[in-house]
């Protein structure tokens, strides 16, 4: 394998980061934002995508700057070593192989004599085959009924992902690349969460007999899982149901060392491994088998396309040309020069509606981290805050802080130019699909140029920054494009930052303290009196 | 009327928060955070909730300064004059009576000789009769069908409430409240976004002859919902459906003086005014409306007692036995003192889902602003970016950065003893809500005391503040008081901060531009150069 010799040091460790801390753009934002600067600050994107940063506060020297860091913390050459199979993730001495599986952008990677490109093309196979047999009525549930619904039951990247990506396609239902099947694939539904009540409801709107179940962990040991397993293989029994056989109506996705790979007990099994980190395992089995069952394998082929497609593009040093590492440095940038501590994501598309809650999954458990990769507490900011809804209906609501606040928020715009279901309506002499871009456009400019008023309630002090993802439609290959971007800024931002973006020891602490409350043992009075006072029945 | 006389100052211009400005607790809060102070550190928040802030970092110093500063603000005295019906909308010119539409707590208000409280129970009444008759099945559809869906319609406000509240009850629909009527109410769905592709999902899945459509906007001129009204017609017209007549499908929520307000040329009209603000309209007509149509008028009732409950335990000066109170000062010294930039909001309820987001609406808009109510620019952060998903979901993905992130971000949880739904299953000795509620309690000890470990990646700092609302199920009271807990918190802390809480002028520029895009005159360069990016076809 070819791997490059690098170096890992800390951002303030960085001589172009002590010069970025000591430059300003001489303009302020409102001022520097022209149409030749619209038209210079775009760069493409992958899978028909464009990253537009003209509305950035930066200039030609930050984003010299920008370069000199981004190649003295040599991040390209550290995602060529996640590419080719290094243990990037040292915490827990692991490959990152999450881009392996749309497509070989490295070198071979291999273990144990397998080849793990192959591993995961096999395993998309299999799940091809298997959704075709769903989809033709070959593989039916227990009591002979057409499977027409799937479950996913997972939690976490098992669950944010693929939903998110679920909604933004699920436009895309029932539309066939080709005319040779015309029905319907089947609708899906999401359980996650350990309260009960969310099995409860799901449970509630679904037919059993018709339904299959994916159960996602890639451990084959997360309580929830394993929790709402015991609960739907409860509902099943008590059905009533004569032949009703609960594990014919569920396959699982896990690891193949796992508890729960036993393709025997259950219906089928499929595998990824421990490379595949939960939150960027949507391309994985994970997402796939729900999408495939969902939406055919066409359209989760085409999505991973465009994932290949932005991971290959994100190979190009030069950051003016790569717009995830773009991306990744203009967020450095404002969160350790600006000191701005969150980042909004803001889709102009309904079917993006939990995009926004998969990229604070990515974001947040990915950087948010306080020790480096060796673990020595770092001296400076990592990871922001990232929240979001969909325009136009976050205008109604929180964009009045981002307006008029005390404090800048920048915002992550994303938008089509046209919508997925081509329905729409004339209303005061323009299309709803253009009145949601002319809001874009608008918000764009207001963010940054603002406007003043006698009355100072309804003036706009302008100076907030954004940027623009857009493309001529969400379809698979976009969608598979965007998730690329973000996941690769996330990286390239984790190894300016010097820390581990692939591990998650942040999530152990409260496991480890519920199990002590849950169990027969002592536990500490404090954590003993708010289970009391949450009425807890310690067993 | 019982007008105090109150004056209005900044926060800085506060002796009280010299004084908290120069004050710290002793003792770590990990210290601090001992099951004697968890007893000690709670209060009633009506509707059977309880308010405990034990993890919060304070002492008995802090609390009396934050007595004093609210003392000094005057926020009960200010909160009195809101419910008297004095103009404390001061920007718009405007009472502000949302507390009103669920009881009297406060003095009569009238305006032209009409008691208002009066007109709220009267719409209110009229939306009960209204609902009563298609439960029934005395007003059908146009085609004879009985209704057993209804769509809001509305955005901001119109929508986030209302949502976020018929998602927190829809595990009760279809329990009746006696057994008189064993009929399921409606469905409910929401179209908000004036991308097609929002309404077009939405009626891809119902049934036009059976649904009822509720058209909500105070002025009669939101854009995005006459456009989505505009789009149901034409589905309608287009439908083939014979005898289908659109407008006998659509009722209004608006203001009298509004052009939607014509009962005799839509099904009926429903009426609020311009003193119920959006964000704070979920317990006027506009949840009213549809919350009655799902579930009948008793739960409906129930939740508006809960807050007026709220409401009244609010007037309590002693910041200790008044919990909205008290937890607004507490996030007044989170905010100004300790310099924290956010708040999470993360219920472990399923059903509150979508609360956040009401939540996030509710404050952002509220208390997103620079100038204080005389309109000179405040020296001081404001307003707090809220976020936030339900637990445990969110202990699977953002909860790394909250306990292991550079930043502190204060939390906000929400729980509850028991299930909506009461179907539950033991899977390794305990039930799920045993699993959630452990979690919880887990996750607040975690939070606060952390926990250090040999190896630092394993290490948790602590100190992380939070504090949790609780109660024994999230029933329609519970919800009410809960939703009063916040309108309250967020209003006190507007008080503090000496800003306008009830405008949101903020939203007005991003709406102004965005109409230029569509009209036929030269909009600014930069403007036209997005539009184009996006395709807009410009009329």
């Amino acid at each position: 394998m070819n791997m490059p010799n690098v170096q890992y040091k800390n951002l303030d460790a960085s001589a172009a980061f002590q010069k970025l801390r000591e430059h300003r753009p001489e303009r302020a934002l409102s001022e520097l934002l022209t149409a030749e600067r619209i038209d210079k600050f775009e760069v493409d994107a992958a899978g028909g995508l464009r990253y537009n940063y003209a509305a950035k506060h930066v200039d030609s020297t930050t984003l010299d700057l920008l370069q000199q860091l981004a190649d003295e913390q040599q991040v390209i050459e550290k995602y060529r070593l996640v590419l080719n199979g290094e243990v990037m993730n040292t915490g827990e001495g692991r490959m990152v192989l999450h881009h392996l599986v749309r497509g070989q952008a490295g070198d071979a990677v291999t273990e144990d004599g397998r080849n793990l490109r192959e591993f995961y093309k096999e395993q998309q196979g299999r799940v091809n085959k298997f959704a075709a047999k769903i989809h033709s009525g070959e593989i039916r549930g227990s009591t002979g009924q057409l499977f027409d619904t799937v479950v996913q039951v997972g939690i976490g990247g098992s669950d944010l992902g693929p939903r998110a990506l679920y909604l933004a396609l699920q436009n895309y239902q029932g539309r066939e690349t080709n005319g040779s099947n015309r029905r319907p694939r089947l609708q899906a539904y999401f359980i996650s969460n350990v309260d009960p009540d969310d099995a409860a409801e799901v449970l509630s709107r679904i037919n059993l007999e018709s339904t299959l179940f994916i159960l996602v962990s890639k451990s084959g040991t997360t309580l929830e899982t394993l929790t709402n397993e015991a609960f739907v293989v409860d509902a099943m029994k008590k059905s009533g149901v004569p032949g009703l056989q609960p594990k014919k109506h569920i396959v699982c996705v896990t690891s193949e060392t796992s508890p729960l790979a036993k393709p025997g007990e259950y219906l089928d099994a499929f595998y990824i491994d421990d490379y595949i980190g939960g939150r960027y395992s949507g391309s994985s089995a994970v997402g796939g088998t729900v999408l495939t069952l969902a939406f055919g394998k066409e359209y989760f082929t085409q999505f991973l396309e465009g994932a290949h497609e932005a991971d290959t593009a994100s190979l190009e040093p030069d950051i003016r040309r790569n717009a995830s590492l773009l991306d990744a440095m203009i967020g450095v940038y404002e969160r350790n020069v600006l000191g701005y501590p969150y980042t909004a994501v803001l889709p102009y598309s309904q079917a993006l509606s939990r995009f926004p809650a998969h990229l604070q999954q990515l974001d947040m458990e990915s950087n948010g981290k306080r020790v480096n990769r060796n673990g020595e507490p770092v001296g400076y900011s990592t990871g922001p805050v990232v929240f979001g809804e969909p325009g136009t209906n976050g205008q109604h609501s929180f964009y009045q802080l981002l307006h008029q606040g005390t404090d800048i928020v920048p915002v992550q715009f994303i938008g089509f130019h046209e919508s997925q279901l081509g329905v729409d309506v004339k209303f005061e002499d323009s299309t709803s699909q253009d009145k949601l871009n002319a809001n874009l456009a608008a918000q764009i400019v207001a963010f940054a140029k603002g406007s003043s008023n006698s009355n100072p309630n309804k003036s706009f002090p302008g100076g907030r920054p954004s940027s623009l993802v857009y493309g001529k439609q969400l379809n698979p290959r976009a969608l598979g494009a965007l998730l690329a971007h973000f996941e690769n800024k996330v990286m390239f931002q984790g190894f300016v930052w010097n820390i581990n973006s692939f591990d998650q020891e942040g999530v152990q602490l409260g496991k480890t303290l519920a199990k002590q409350v849950l169990g027969k043992g002592d536990v500490a009075p404090e954590l003993a009196s708010y289970a009391s006072r949450l009425s807890v029945r310690r067993s």
